[in-house]
Formats: C-alpha cells, structure tokens, sequence
C-alpha cells in the first residue's frame, strides 16, 4: 500500500437511518485483511435501494445501522490486496455488487443463488449490513470482486453493478427468444432505460410502458412500440392496446417499479406461456393472496429476479460484456459525493431523471 | 365397420346442466368423418371437472349444452377409421384426452400447448363441447388420440388420460431433480394419489398433505412422510413442520385441491427457487392481487399446469410409459355407466375415494 | 378446383437417376385426397441434395426412382383441399419441405424429430421417393405444409424450407448465446451465407471461412471476421489464427460443406466447450478421425442437424418469422423450369453462386 | 494446531516416474497458508489416472516432478485452517479432488468448468503438479474443498471424489429422462460399477457391457440386462443385440474405458437423438473413426466429461448426496499406504477388481 498517495477516505454516512440526514467524514483507509482488496472507488451509483435502507423503508428487516456507508454500485482501481490473494492484481478495475461476499460454496451459491448465501460468516451486503461505496475507499472480498472489462466507461460501468445486472438477469431468465415482445414497465427510469437496451440485445421487440413524457427517450434507446399508461383509462383497454400492439400478448412483462398495481396487471398483457419478471418489489406489508415479496425473497419460479437479488457473477461478467460491446449505454447523471443528501431529496421528490453517479475521486 | 356386432351406443347425457341430473340413453352408433377414428370404450374415469361441466360450476365460460355427453378420460379399442387414416389401426388401443382435437400447427400447439389450441376450426374439448366418454362409442380425431401400451391395464389406464398426466406434466415442467422434497397437497385424492407415485418415480422426496385419515393411504403409495394438516393449529406452525422435515423446505409444492387457501400457504413450504405448481383452479371470481385463474389460463411460468390443461402428446406418452412399467398404481372403484348420477351426488358430498371408473363394457 | 384455369402441370421428371438428364413434360393436375391439399407452386429452390439424388450420390439408400420430379424447397398458392382439411384455407401460401409428410405421433416426431419420422404409413420425402417441387402443382399433407407468412417474398422463402431451417436449427440447437463466436465454415454458399444472417440475427459474432473471393459477399452479410482458409499453409496455423481473431477460441462451428476435412479440424477451433454442429454431411462410406483426447480436453461436444434433416416444424415457423421480419435476405438467382438440367450442370461445375431458385409460373 | 497429536506425515512418493517405484517417506506436516486448509486424511481412492502419472502414461503434458506425492480421491478431517478461512471448521469431514483448486471466477470456472479452470495463480492439480491424497496430511483450498454429508462412510466417499463424479457429471449431461437405457461399457470396473448405480439412481434402465465373469456384479449392481462382448462376433452383431434389447437402441453409451474401439462402436448402438458420453480418454495420439454421416442420420450427440475432468462443485454435491441417501454403494476394497507401489503393479497386470481404497490412518 505505499503508493498511496492519499491518507484520508472521505465517506457519505446515514447519520440518523429513518431521515434523510447525510454526514460527510473523513475516515481512514481501511486496510484487507486475508482473502480482501482495498477498491479506491471511482464512482458510485445511487440506487432507489439506498434511498430505501437510508429512511428504513423496509419491514420485517432489521433497521440500518446508524453511521452506516450506503452505496452498491461501486467501480474502482485494486490499490492493496490482503494476504492469500492471487487472483486480483493491485491496479487492476474492479466493481462491488449489492452482495459484498459470499462464500461460494452453501447449496444457494452452488446454482447461483449467490445474493442469498446462507453462510452467515461470509455472506456481506454492501451498503446496508456492511460498508458501501459512497466512500473513496473500500474493503471487498477478492473472490466476489466484479473485473471490469477494459472498453467499458467506469462511470458507466457503475449502475451495472445492481441496476444492469438485474434487468439483464431477469431477462435472460425469463427465457425470451428472438422476436419475442417483451413489456418494460417503467421504462423510462433507471431500471427501465437498462431493461429496454439488454431487451433489445438479446434479440426481443419491446413495448415501453411509461408516462407520456418518455416516449421520445424509450424510444431512442430502441423500444419499438410506448405505451402511456395514463392515455388508457381502464386496466381492460391497457391490456387490449398491448394485447394488439404485440399481436395477441407479449412472452414477458418486465415490472421495474415497485408497484403493486403492475403486478395485478402484467398478466392481462402477456400470451400464452407468457413470463411475469418481478423486479420492483411492493411493499411487504401489501398483501396479496400470493405475496410476491416472499416470492421474490425465495426467488421462487413464481416470477425471476428482483432489486435486492440482482444476478450472479456469470450474470455479472454477461451483463458487462454486452455493455463493453457498445450495446447497452447508460444514462447517467454525475455528481459529487457531497451532493448525496440532496440527490436522496430528489428521489423522495421522484425528481431524478436517469440514474444517479456520484464521482469520487 | 361391418364387424360392429352392437348397434346401439348407450350414452349418459347432462339431462339439465346446472343440476346433476342424468339420463341414460340409447343413440345410434355415430361414423367417423375423414381424419376420425370410431372407438368402443371399454372405460371412462369421472373427473371432478365432469361434475362442474355438469352443475355449470365454471363461471365466465359457455354454459354446457344440455344434452350433452360428458367425459373426458375413455380408453377403448378402435372400431372403425375414417377417410385418410393411416396411423391409426382398427384393434389397435387408443385413448381419449380432454383435448380431443387440436390443430398440432398454431403457434400455442407447436410448443406443445395444444390443450390451448387457437385453431377454432378444429380444438375440441371432450366432454364439454363435444361428445365425451361417458357413451359406448366415440368419434375422436385420428391424429390426436392416444396409443395405450400394450401391457397397461385398460381401466387404470384411464384416469392418467387427464388426472395422470396432469400431475405427470406439472411434476416434469417444475425441473425437479434426483433427491428434491414434492410437497403434495390433497395427497390422498384422485391426482393427489398418483401426484405421489409420479413424484417418486422421478426420483423426488414426498411430504404428503392431506387429513389424518389418508395418512396409511399415502406412505403406501410411496410418501416419505405425512402432515395432517389440521393438527398444526396456524400456517406458521405448518411451514415450520415442513420446513423441519425437508431439511429447510421443499422445492416443489403441487397443489392438487382448487383451495385458494393453498396458493396462499404454499410459497412458505418451499425453499430457495422453489416452484409451486398449480393443478387445482380456485374459482376464477376468487379475486387475488395475481388471479391464478388468469395464470392457470395463460400457463404463464408464475406457475405451471393445470386441472384443465393437462398436457401434451409427448407428456401423456411418458406419463403412460412410466405406469406401462409398473411405477405407478392407480387406485380405482369401478362403477357402472348408469351409476353416473349417483357417483356426482356421492362427489357433491366428498364422499369419492380414489377415482371412479365407469365400466363401458 | 373449380377455380383452376391451368389444365396442365409443367413438371421436371429424372429421365435416368445416375446422370443428370432431365425431361420436362406435361402432366395432369392432381387430386388431393383426404388430408391432402393441392399447391400451385410458385417457386423452389434447387438444393444440392437435388442434385445429389438425381445422380444417385447417397450410397446404401435406395437408388431414385426413374422419372421422378425432384425438388423440396416449393413456396406457393393452395388451390384446392382433400377431405378432413380444416386448417389449411385455399388462396394461402404454404411451403412444401423435403419432410413432406410425418405422422407426428411417433417417438421422433414427438421429439421434433419430424424428419426422422418412423411412420412407414406416413413418412414421405419430397423429390425423391415423393414427388417434388419442380413442378407447378403439387400435392402435400396439409397437416405437415408450411404457413408462408405475408410479409416474405414467395422467391426469397424458397430456399428456407431447407436451406434456411437447416442452419437455423443447427444454430438454436447449439445453446449458442449473445455475443458467442460462431465460426460458419463454408459462409459464401448457399447454406453458409444464410448461416452467416441467423448467426448474426441470434446475436452471435461470426467468423466466415472461405475462399479469398467471397470476402466482400460474406462481411456484406454481416461477418464480422473472414478467414481465407488457403492463405493458411498448415491446420494449427489456421486454428492458431482463429483463436486469435475470436479471442480463445468460438463457441460454435458450423460444418456447411461436405467435407470431411472440416470436421477434423474443428475441434481444434474450438473455445471450452465449444460445440462442432454438423450440417453438410460427408459420404457414407467415409469415416471422419475425430480426436477424443481432444474432445475430453475441451468438453467439446458434437451435434447434429443436417442437410437431410432440416428442422421441426416450430424451427421452420421461427426461421421464417425471422426472415419474415428482415433479418435474414436469401441472395438467390431465378431461373426457369427448363432450365434445371443446366442448372444441375452448374452444380456439378461448382460454378453456382448463392442459391438457384426456379420460378415455376 | 496444537491438537495434533501425531508430528510425522506418512506419504508416498513417485521415487522415479516413468517406472511404477514407490519411497514410503516420513515428512513434516504442512501448515496451511491463508485461504487453505490441514486435512488429515483417512482415505484415499487409487485411481487409473495416479498409475498413468506415475508412469507418466500421458503425451503431450509436462512429466510428473520426481518426488510427486499422487493421488487425488482423498477424503479426512480438518485439522487446522490457516488466515481468512471462515467457511471451513476444524473438525468437519471434507474431500480432496483431482482438481485441488480453482480461482472460481475465471470464464471457464464460471460456467461450472472449474476442472478446466485458467488461472495459472491458483489452479492446481492434485498428485500430479501439487502433492496429492498419498499421504496423511494434506494442505488444500478451503474454498475449494468438498463438505462430506455426515452419513456417508469415509472410505465409500474417496472413490465418489473423482470417479463418482465423473459418471454422475457425465449422466447428468447426457440429459436423461427416466427410462431411458442407458449402455455402461466397462461396467464391472471402478467407473463401471458406479456408473452403473448412478443411472439406476437417475431413473434410467441399464444395459451393462463387459467380460462375462462380470455378469453377476453387474446384475447386483442394478443392470437390468447384460452383454458380454466377446460373445458376439461382429460390431454389426453387437449393435443388433444391444437394439434388441434396448427396443431400438439406448438413449446414452457412458464409454468408462480408454478404449478407441467402443467410441467406434458407440453410435451404432443408439436410438435417435442418443448421446454417446466420453469418460475413459484414449491417447492423446490416436484419432477416432467416427461416421458424421451416422451421427447427422440419428441427430447423435458426442459429449464429454471424463477422468481427467470430474465434474463441478455442483456435481460434487450431487453426486455425494446422492450416495448418502444410500442410493449408490462403492464396492473397495481397503489397503495400506504402504502396498501402494503392489496395488500400481496389480493394475499394471489388470488384476484390480474394484476399487482400491487406501486407508492412511
């Protein structure tokens, strides 16, 4: 580590979980111990998660711990490596996923299930249970490191570490071939704008379902056909306008926002052996006859991936690989790490266009 | 058909549909159009759907025709073929499927859905819009009836037509593997009893629920273990008795009652990536925030088949091979055509055991 | 047929199997009997299996019958319909196969094996134990005839009905994913340069080999890479090179000629479980020296689809879909019925470039 | 590690490769550096392969380093565990496998190749380039050692570590459906024996291949028929036998022996769409006469997984739990360390009936 030249990490914390209340500090960098790499992080996506875990918006899981680094979408350069790592070269580019660590080896990450390792002594998330990336410097363990293919934008690279990998996951899960419809609903956010680009890579025709005033920036980014939901005025119309856009129903329906009332509908919009992809999750509190949290929280085949459960490092390394190719582009606004109390306001304000990343160095 | 030494078919027609009554009749021996075979059924299972076809228990679907005949699961022999048959052999053993026609081109058929055939010129439903098995002599399409294998029993062959592979097809599109736990819900009933010995031959666990009574019934038939499932006084106390005997959840739950209560209770049973296959169908007015009816119809992947769908051709063949070879038992009471009445009324009052099976002969 | 103005069907019959004299000569229209319908065609392809059976190449098959009319790949009109036809309307466009006829019912077909059909009842194959396309009406099971959809050129569809499914087939049969290097051996013939569109159209990156001077042709369609396998003077120099131009290795070769010599060499093309998929097919009498140490080394598997097995019925549906929506444009010169033994002396020149289709109207 | 009671580690070592000379040693006892593991081994399995690097049998690869301790299906207790370990306890049973380590993260490793794993900074061989199972304690990866299910007999479970995974890995590839008859060749030997097991286990009917004296073996093990090959004086024969009692020839031939001849033989002994699967390796020197225009006529598969491959964790898994249920019995036969260089000798002359299994306490 003496080629550092920096001695001070300056971290976002949640000061008070449950507000808003972002303090800045100056911490030491941290140092790997055995099997771990110090990151000197270069950027960080926002992502509607962090809002999430910074106001304890979820239920029935323990609350954030007070002083916490959020942040799960961090790229950077490898500047230390600890003890037994040979596997990540310092200088090398290196991305943490919402999953921090897991061990590998329990019966989930045998079949890739690897965001819900049940090893209690490896398993890490980021930014929630464990320091994130809204910091200049950060722990990581060397085996569950993402490598940065060398063509892909780090800024760009960052809202790929959660946001891309699961729309990519979901899809490919879904089991689309080429031609199929695909529906993305919320298509114009941050999920959305990601799941219109790796629909259309993997071969599928998409139907952007957002409000009006997205319409040009889906369909820029290559939807074939929008929908504004709101030009519809009953569930019934909707899923007919669908139903004849795509020629008797889309095979999936991809439901990026977490709303319940996407979930009620998307089945109305699908054909024969068509294929719900939850990946917004309604609160867990909402009950629905089939709760789709507990579905979701099991992966059950129900429906396929979600915002918490993102993909594995197969998932990962393909998800990265179509970007590095030049097909998937993220739109991306960047700001300072200082500005993070803000852009969370901005979140709870449903103001923010695009994904947010913050730029650290 | 100059070797038909009978000339009357006696048949059992839906006297008033909407109520159970019966009336047993002599017609005259229909002949086979081109592309139909004429088959002398030996026998016909009686499915709980024939007694909702009978009493119009269906909501938001055509009522049934009065007059018409039901059934749905008739094996027989070939009698007579019609014009351009030339796969078909008079003697030969053939079945009769709730499908009884379907097109084999359209896009929902090509993928092996055929039992939602799009083709209105020439998908037919036995039993409901077409004259079924619950008569002597049936006409059915050449290219869609089933070859029954020579050393399986004519009448226990009849129930697999529908309630067999149903379980059969459900079990198979899960992707269970060698070792994992099936929970079977409504173990001791018609599909429940051969969801069983089908779990088993492919290799799975079963944790067989159902009331106490059918606790022998079930180990009998090859359950591994058994949770009566009125002795656990809260869901939470079931899914953790479940998850205790199958080391952590299941990772299969077939549900074979049309028990909403079930779908609600089911995703708790299961482990990581669990899927739950619906069999039986609450009632479509039954609202839940995902109306499994409209899932069920779809055979979207939130779930897999169903007590109206069945399978296809392939699936009804390895599901006939599988009992051809002994590994799976049907249990069956034989019963007169003209019990038929009775055998509704004893249904309406759930007090059937195993599957009744009319003898033709 | 009352709407039929032609009275007399212009054929192209094998004067003498073994050489390449044709006889063309007037014959009667025929009649559709029960399942069976009538085309009047307006195109076919001239595949080399054509040729191949017109000079008995294929050793240990019966020889072709004297007279016979060839031909398997035949877009055209239905004009009249057999007894029992539902679902095939006159005045649609249908395509005839070189399966042209299978009694889906049997273990294969209901595998999708369709062209390995053991139905011997059933079982027919277009021009040659049947008779084929290059005529101007012919008749074919309606069951087993190809819907044309609107939007395809009826030329452009010609070569698809084998050609076209052929590599299709063998590409989806591959497990190929996004991105994959597809290595099409042969990609400046007939079936090569529709391999080198599916290829792409899948999402793969495709390296073309051939000769020097179909370079232009094949980057045209869409190759991202070509190799002049004579400008290699050793086989590891041409492996050594396309390990590097597909950075390791590709994933998939695709064998389109009939040499036995690719398929020595393209295991050593190959990447981690790479998969050799087998289309031209080498003579009978001929054995290929396969390594397995090699095969063991890399996981490498080898599979098949073929020039004389073609593809399911759902494979042809998804390669005409994908034509359908412009993704794949056959390069094919139209020439004249009359023309065919020229055409056939062509071929036996190796003077043909791109696909031969005869306009037959 | 202030437990161990014993201060000398008994090993064996490859005195002279090239000849089959064996020094029994008394050495120090490793510590493990960060991210390995102390194994005291209890047993270890002698596998073909450890008598083909002791006399460096394979061409084209580096030769064994004199001194080499072999072996690679050792299976014993954790005794020490060196830094940033967490997922690994002292005191629990683990398994060593021919591939001792892989970086899990690199493209092949990703995909579950791990056994083909690139990273030349951790990937490593047991008993060939890193000292192996012919000892008493053993240093391995944590993250790469196999947990071994609590009722499963230790010396059962050392043969499982490579050969048991082999077939299963290899089976299980083969996508076989219950059922299906699969061909074991060299059924009656130490992959034979367990292939054969492993397949009953899966569902499939065995036809076991081998010398007639292993008839009886065989039959015990579970093959539901039996073919000595001598008896029969062609390969047309053979393949004629074996279609006859297969009903139109096996779905799989799981090649256990090194033996070009049976790759030869293998595709005539199949049904459509069978799968001939590569375990035992002919030299690396020979090429293998394989028809492709047989292959293409059936659609064969040639596959591969084999004795130098194993199988994933995954498979490991699998494979062990499956044994644990009691479903698959190793049939050993229990030696000491010392005779180790006897037991190469008996191979040499194919005396071995069985595996040996080396008991190293």
């Amino acid at each position: 580590m003496a080629s550092l030249t920096q001695t001070v990490n300056r971290a976002a914390t949640y000061a008070e979980p449950g507000t808003l209340k972002i303090c800045i500090q100056e911490l030491p960098i941290p140092r790997p111990a055995a099997g771990e790499i110090l990151v000197r992080l270069a950027f960080s996506g926002v992502c509607h998660t962090d809002y999430a875990f910074c106001m304890n918006k979820f239920r029935g899981i323990p609350a954030t711990p007070k002083g916490q680094i959020g942040g799960h979408e961090g790229v950077g350069e490898v500047v230390a490596v600890g003890d037994g790592v040979r596997t990540v070269a310092v200088g090398s580019h290196v991305g943490i996923k919402y999953t921090a660590a897991a061990c590998l080896n329990c019966e989930n990450c045998l079949v890739g299930g690897e965001s819900s390792c049940t090893s209690t002594a490896t398993f890490k998330l980021s930014g929630y249970m464990t320091p994130g990336t809204f910091q200049q410097y950060c722990i990581t363990s060397a085996q569950y490191a993402t490598p940065i293919p060398a063509s892909l934008d780090l800024a760009a690279a960052a809202p790929l570490m959660c946001g891309g990998v699961s729309v990519y996951a979901g899809l490919k899960r879904s089991g689309l071939q080429l031609g199929d419809w695909v529906v993305v609903s919320g298509a114009g956010g941050g999920l959305g704008h990601l799941a219109i680009q790796y629909a259309r890579a993997l071969g599928a025709r998409v139907l952007a379902i957002d409000a009006g005033a997205k319409e040009a920036f889906c369909r820029e980014l290559g939807a074939d056909t929008f929908v504004d939901y709101r030009a519809l005025d009953s569930d019934e119309r909707l899923a007919e306008h669908i139903h004849r856009l795509t020629e008797g129903g889309a095979k999936v329906a991809l439901i990026c926002a977490a709303s319940s009332k996407a979930y009620g509908q998307a089945p109305s919009w699908l054909r024969f052996r068509g294929c719900v992809v939850a990946l917004g999750i309604p609160d867990a509190s909402v009950s629905q006859a089939i709760s789709i949290f507990q579905v979701v929280s099991l992966e059950l085949r129900l429906i396929a991936t979600a915002g918490v459960k993102t993909g594995s490092r197969l998932e990962v390394k393909e998800c990265l690989d179509i970007a590095a190719r030049g097909l998937v582009k993220t739109k991306l606004q960047l700001r300072k790490l200082d500005e993070l109390e803000t852009v969370f306001h901005e979140m709870h304000a449903g103001q923010v266009a695009g994904r947010v990343v913050l730029d650290l160095q």
